[in-house]
């Protein structure tokens, strides 16, 4: 998506560890008018697979799953990060590696909000490893929910996670593929 | 706003210890239409006022504030609750005390994204104690930008945040107002 890519070279910022800020537009200040494009393009590539719900995590992937959402005209569920008192009955529930803050955590959903009749189109804003993507695919496993697709908008391609997530036979959509990235610039594969 | 009050009514569930769980349209799984009605809503009220930004806070406001961005035509910034490695820089920090999670958390948005030329609408789903807006307004307050207005979804009257906020003189517009509640129901404030 060349918009997405040009805001990134932009307003990207190259850091250290591998990081790629875009806090200007994606994940701390939200661009509504560039996340509605970003739904669009998701309508685009998986407007035909029948989905009827959006699924993604907190907290980034709450905006591009709202956006995107308006243009499936389905209902959005995120899975929350920390357990609160007001979660209660039945979660499924899977634990996740964070790189980003260092640490394990356990993800959950309610389970009344998922199950073997949905078609979930999972969204969130990166793709790295992988980690947060596959708890959200065990709460799939463990809902009996179809897996329709998986939209994200910048991979890092030079990490493994979108290449499993493809061997495995997912329908992955990548918005932007950051190849290479370091202090003289970014590299995005050709899609 | 009579259509989210039918919604409370509806598929609210009133639980021990002031618990109004609202998960199956606004907290955790979400009603997009809804959200696009609510946000319309903010607009009615705020929308001569001068808004320049909407400042939510993490997880369940950033929903809310995408969906009345789209109204205003304008960014939305976040407040964070976890410290990540991604975020970098000068911050302005908060502490707040979550009744919801029994613990205190530091909140923290990045000094580039607010400052004296922003007039900010500030949104969030609930406005009980009022703690996680007083963070919210100490932020704003370190910015030296200009509160242009407060909306919440769902006040609940017999808790204090509210008549505190209207106190202090700041135009808050709650779209629903709960006076009471119990296992028998729910009383709204006439607006």
């Amino acid at each position: 998506m060349k918009l997405l890519e040009q805001r990134i070279l932009q307003e990207g910022q190259v850091r250290p560890g591998n990081v790629l800020k875009v806090d200007c537009f994606l994940n701390h200040q939200l661009d509504v008018d560039l996340l509605d494009e970003i739904g669009a393009e998701f309508h685009r590539i998986f407007g035909a697979d029948g989905i009827n719900k959006i699924l993604t995590i907190e907290a980034s992937g709450i905006a591009i799953a709202c956006m995107t959402a308006r243009h499936f005209d389905v209902p959005v569920v995120f899975a929350k990060k920390a357990k609160s008192k007001n979660i209660d009955g039945d979660v499924f529930t899977s634990t996740v590696h964070s790189y980003t803050y260092g640490r394990d955590y356990d993800i959950t959903l309610a389970k009344k909000f998922l199950g073997p009749e949905d078609k979930v189109l999972i969204l969130d804003d990166f793709l790295a490893n992988g980690k947060a993507m596959k708890g959200l695919l065990d709460i799939c496993e463990q809902s009996g929910c179809t897996v329709g697709g998986i939209g994200i908008c910048i991979e890092k391609g030079f990490q493994p996670g979108g290449a499993e997530l493809r061997e495995a036979g997912y329908k992955l959509a990548s918005l932007a593929i950051v190849d290479s990235m370091s202090d003289d610039g970014l590299t995005f594969r050709a899609q």
